[in-house]
């Protein structure tokens, strides 16, 4: 893997030499420090300077996982730079940089605090400061095949833990027990933990969006949601599906669903490179808004995923730009009619041109409106 | 509730009074925003101006817990004020504070980032910007009754989840499984989730600080050691215990407990109203120093808990300041033998003065060396 983490680093000097007058840039935003170094310990901070000699500076914890650079070491270009207890890695990068006579420090403003960014100024205080901004997260945007196969994994053990829970009997059970049920299951079939904290929604809770479970019972009749995704090897991948509990949904049930379902569809339809992403909030928009329940959507249709839940880009009536090939995004509309309940349908997809086959769907579980 | 979230926001504003020369405090470090307010929407951000009327500004989203001051509605000084999609919360607090007249907005530098920093000054181009430091958590440091009744609760939860894990077999199962069973035992009793992610570790893994759970199995003659807390009412508590496995120790760990064991009891009798934190911290690393284990122990001794899992104060040799009455802190010193395993016991404990019975001990697990 250290060669591919080199790449990268590459790639982000190549950007500093070309946009940042050829300032060294310092990487302190968690996941964009992971994609460029690999595992690295919380808080680690990482200098990528215009002529190489990469360092990760961190305060390494001996019980943290064995994977990733170790302190002391170095590997494809990459040197791993222990601090002493209480010594910020940001300030420590700084002051290197300065020391190697480095013209200017790019840094994530977006990241570092205000009381930080003092502090290593003082520490360095010779050293020209810059904003590197989004430049990593830019970087993350189109995801290598080995970034795909990651979020591959994922979703097949999400499907495999949704498809088990499917089997067992769920009227009588809490909201709450069946999410710590699901996260366990996740964990058993080989997910790092759960990508984001599972949601499952029954009755009147059914098809909210950011719904914490409670300990309200599964009944017949309900609706129920569930929302919840694998993280393997750090990427984090997303599956929703809305079912209804008993032998035969009502008629509202089964329109809402429709509803919800061909929304889902023409924005999973709408996804191919070059189309703009609120074209794909467009697709599910129109859908609901001609059934009625536009003003229920949320303010997003989907969103990138990675070593994020919630990446670039954002799929919503605002958002600037065009999909590109290889861009893992979640489509997921829903509806919720408050004090009824609702319906919520999300998938992961890949973002694929006609000639590779269109959107590769990670999340296969069927979304055919099950009576359990 | 809400009058005790007033009062909190008038001590505050009593403080930047005297201190701060009666500028507006802008509130945006989630927990110090939960501190003042009650349960805010995630990102809210709390304006305390020097004469009242008090603005949580924030994006609420339906499915989130019903608890806590609700969009558009006033109670207790505080009017809640909802925001449209992508507007920041601390920019907007700024704004209002602008046309309010507001001299000076003092904000948590420690935690705004430069970029919302920059972004929040060229909305409100008039407003002189100050630093709050860390002025609400140093009011959060001594907890009132209320507060501490939330965390005994947590200690009892999490009591109940450690014994009754203890009740059941535990060889050949992984540490991971173990792990996610405390989890569902804690929520079980009511906890709203785990205060920080369960550690079980066993066999040479045992007695590391921040051990994450693998697929080992718990082996007889392993040492096993567990650390978990329950979130109550968003208040964190935290346990941790090392046991045997098997009919019998081996000397060495009998050994080697009975070293811990007696650091753990020397830093615990030292909690007293007027103590140096360090003296804590000596206490226990005297004790290990002197069985040759004192570079075995990390930087603290143990910490504060409330609202966050490590607060102040830290019981390290570098803290200054004395320990007060109320002060909820961790003891929780450990030796790890690289190789073989170790040892450690944590435990929550409020600093009381010897006429009120002296350090009040909330999670009672006993601390005999238990061979399961």
């Amino acid at each position: 893997m250290s060669e591919v983490h080199a790449a990268r680093r590459s790639r982000l000097r190549a950007h500093c030499a070309k946009e940042a007058g050829g300032a060294a840039a310092l990487v302190s935003r968690p996941a964009n420090v992971r994609y460029l170094a690999g595992r690295a310990p919380a808080g680690a901070v990482l200098l990528v300077p215009p002529s190489g000699g990469d360092v990760l500076f961190g305060h390494w914890n001996p019980a943290a996982d064995p994977a990733g650079p170790r302190p002391g070491e170095e590997d494809g270009g990459l040197r791993a730079e222990p601090l002493p207890d209480g010594a910020d890695p940001a300030a420590a990068a700084a002051v290197l940089a300065a020391e190697r006579g480095a013209g200017t420090v790019a840094l994530e403003e977006h990241h570092l605090t205000v009381a930080r960014h003092r502090a290593l100024t003082a520490q360095a205080p010779g050293l020209a400061l810059g904003d590197l901004g989004c430049a990593v997260e830019r970087q993350r945007l189109v995801k290598d095949e080995e970034e795909i196969a990651a979020l591959r994994v994922a979703a097949e053990i999400t499907d495999r833990a949704l498809g088990e829970l499917l089997e067992s009997i769920l009227v009588g059970r809490t909201e709450r027990h069946l999410a710590l049920e699901l996260e366990r299951r996740l964990v058993d079939h080989g997910a790092d933990g759960p990508a984001f904290p599972t949601s499952v929604a029954t009755g009147s809770h059914s098809g909210l969006a950011g719904h914490r479970p409670t300990d309200r019972r599964v009944e017949e009749g309900d609706f129920l949601t569930v929302r919840l995704g694998a993280r393997f090897r750090g990427y984090r991948c997303q599956i929703g599906r809305t079912f209804v509990i008993g032998t035969s949904p009502a008629d509202w049930q089964i329109e809402l669903y429709e509803v919800v379902f061909a929304a889902q569809r023409a924005a999973r339809e709408a996804l191919a490179p070059g189309v703009e992403y609120r074209a794909v909030d467009r697709a599910a928009r129109q859908v609901l808004d001609e059934a009625g329940h536009g003003g229920a959507l949320g303010p997003v249709t989907g969103h990138g995923v990675g070593l994020e839940i919630g990446e670039d880009p954002r799929l919503s009536p605002g958002a600037m730009g065009r999909l590109g090939p290889c861009v893992p995004v979640t489509v997921e509309p829903g509806v919720h009619l408050p004090g009824r309940g609702g319906v919520r349908i999300d998938d992961t997809l890949v973002v694929r041109s006609t000639a590779d086959g269109g959107p590769e769907l990670l999340t296969i579980t069927t979304k055919e409106l099950l009576a359990l």
